[in-house]
């Protein structure tokens, strides 16, 4: 009975959410867990609170979030994890029939989201090293975007784009330019970017900011956009539905963010360790981009027995380890990996010692 | 920035959201807490489980949902509140410019939805005494709706519609017939209909059950909807956010459904109240239509000193009440008043005893 532009569409497939005993390194969660003061502001949530709706604006958690970012609540609006952000702007404003701006390769779920809608793409590849090509916004303009998708840092490569290079972009493109800063908070700090003031200078600028992955709470599914009250104020006032963030998410939010240095420590644990991994998969022969996120993304060694990522990936999997593969373009030579702890890592590697071994 | 329909478009106003001390009888929240079962549930969250992703097929939950009500599990979707279902109803089901079926008066959140998705409407109005009018299917029909949205037992008049008069519908219209049963724990059990069945007959009708209201779970926001397969495949695979049911919503879900006798309880008490009520409402003077929900729809009496529902509803509102009044044909000289707890009822008939005393 669905809509006939539905039936050859292929969703969104998530990675495989194995088991508890599985090193679990496929779908770039935070390796450690939440902090304990959420865990209490868990306990603390009553009958009552389950009982009553919950604040439909969100209102404590964009506080919240207005405080920790320096912007006003009305600059913020709170959604059931990333990817009501991402649909809620396709919704609010890309007109069906018009494409959205994507770069490639991109995560998975725009490309669906755009054919949801009977949204076009206009897809502009990444050079050769991971860089925005220059005529980016000029094809998306061209193409009569209206609202265009940038991951940065981006995934699947981990690379970071440069805050000029961002600029340039949110000057020169006509539509809404939101960027998916799921991965931001694992950025080295002397790397770190202030696209708060992005979104100042440039109206047209939305972020997402997730805490499933910096604050470890990908269960709970929250997320935050920020941006101009001339973006915002649509979504929380018309498109949202009513009631879109939960009475429990919206608690652990605002004691979440509050526990930022909580959260901050397992970045630091990123960073160390995949500045490991990396060098040791070089070590084995594998080419690995350098990451700014919690995952690294390595090509199979040049002389290697596996005719793609898959095989690897199938190998791996046997002995209960999970990582990711695309069967894209640019990519089926190469796995995705996420940064998990230490033992994880270890684990990882000697396992892919012992697939690499003659 | 937002797309230029939806600039005229007025978003839906949820029923406000006063503090702890007010006797809040506007958005039909159940007057009982939750199971304990569930609050015990809530206590077994594990930091882990916030740390992954949730399962994105919420199957535990549907498995729970499926045996309650003896379909399979790929005859339900659990969805972030009854909102989502609804929202996933119209972008599965409705292509853009093709209206959607209502009655009216209806929820007003369905208009809202048909204006975002920038669907029309083919709305049919109720008879004068609250019945689905005859020619209702062929009306949408001929007007070429491919979804229609019926809520039964309706709100906000409180009516039953009968089953008759729904396989009516189901059988002449060709579109997809979704049936928000929000209320239905509420009905009488002797006039308990096995909509159930429905769905194996017609295989274009979708139920909308929530946790909201039955279950006391309005904070949580956790619905589903029990339908064909070819209905409820292309949501699950295709249409949904990829996580779009929380670890813990669908956790606790499953604890509320095993404890559904717990929950039957308070079913009961707001069927005596809602009689109580009615019978005394009635002795002041207001018309209250009989109502196999949890509100009861009240006209202000014949003579009486107020000009509309807001009136009475503002003064009921500076003693602390909160009740619900509508800015539409047919309801702007009534009120919609939630059945509360014992007490709260009796503050309510208290106050209202007081403002119709001359």
């Amino acid at each position: 009975m669905e809509r006939m532009h539905l039936r050859r569409l292929e969703g969104y497939i998530p990675g495989a959410q194995p088991g508890e005993t599985a090193i679990k390194l496929n779908t770039n969660e935070n390796p450690f867990p939440p902090s304990p003061t959420v865990m209490a502001a868990l306990a603390e949530i009553t009958a009552r609170a389950l009982q009553r709706y919950p604040d439909p604006l969100s209102r404590r958690f964009r506080e919240a979030a207005a405080q920790l970012h320096g912007v006003t609540p009305n600059q913020i609006i709170a959604t059931n994890g990333g990817d009501e952000l991402l649909r809620l702007a396709l919704t609010t404003f890309v007109d069906p029939g018009r494409p959205i701006g994507i770069i490639t390769p991109s995560y998975g779920v725009y490309s669906v989201l755009a054919e949801i809608h009977q949204a076009g793409l206009s897809a502009v590849p990444l050079t050769e090293g991971w860089a925005i090509s220059d005529a980016t916004a000029e094809r998306w303009n061209a193409d009569g975007a209206q609202l265009a998708l940038l991951t940065n840092p981006h995934a699947p490569s981990g690379a970071l784009f440069s805050l000029s290079a961002i600029k340039q972009l949110a000057s020169s493109f006509r539509g809404v330019l939101l960027i998916d800063e799921a991965y931001i908070d694992f950025v080295d700090p002397s790397l770190q970017q202030d696209t708060i003031a992005l979104t100042i200078e440039h109206p047209n600028v939305l972020l997402l900011r997730t805490l499933s992955k910096g604050y470890a709470l990908a269960g709970l599914r929250l997320a935050y956009g920020i941006g101009s009250t001339g973006l915002i104020a649509p979504m929380v006032e018309k498109t949202k539905d009513s009631y879109n963030v939960d009475a429990i998410a919206q608690h652990l939010g605002v004691a979440a963010l509050l526990d930022r240095s909580y959260a901050s420590v397992s970045w630091e644990h990123v960073r160390q360790e995949r500045g490991r991994v990396r060098h040791d998969l070089g070590l084995l022969g594998f080419d690995v981009i350098e990451s700014q996120t919690n995952f690294l993304l390595a090509s199979l060694p040049a002389q290697s027995r596996w005719p793609n990522g898959a095989s690897l990936l199938n190998e791996l999997q046997a002995r209960n380890i999970y990582v990711r593969w695309f069967n894209e373009d640019r990519l089926t030579r190469k796995l995705r990996i996420s940064i998990g702890t230490q033992q994880e890592n270890d684990l990882l590697l000697a396992a892919l010692r012992d697939a690499c071994s003659p």
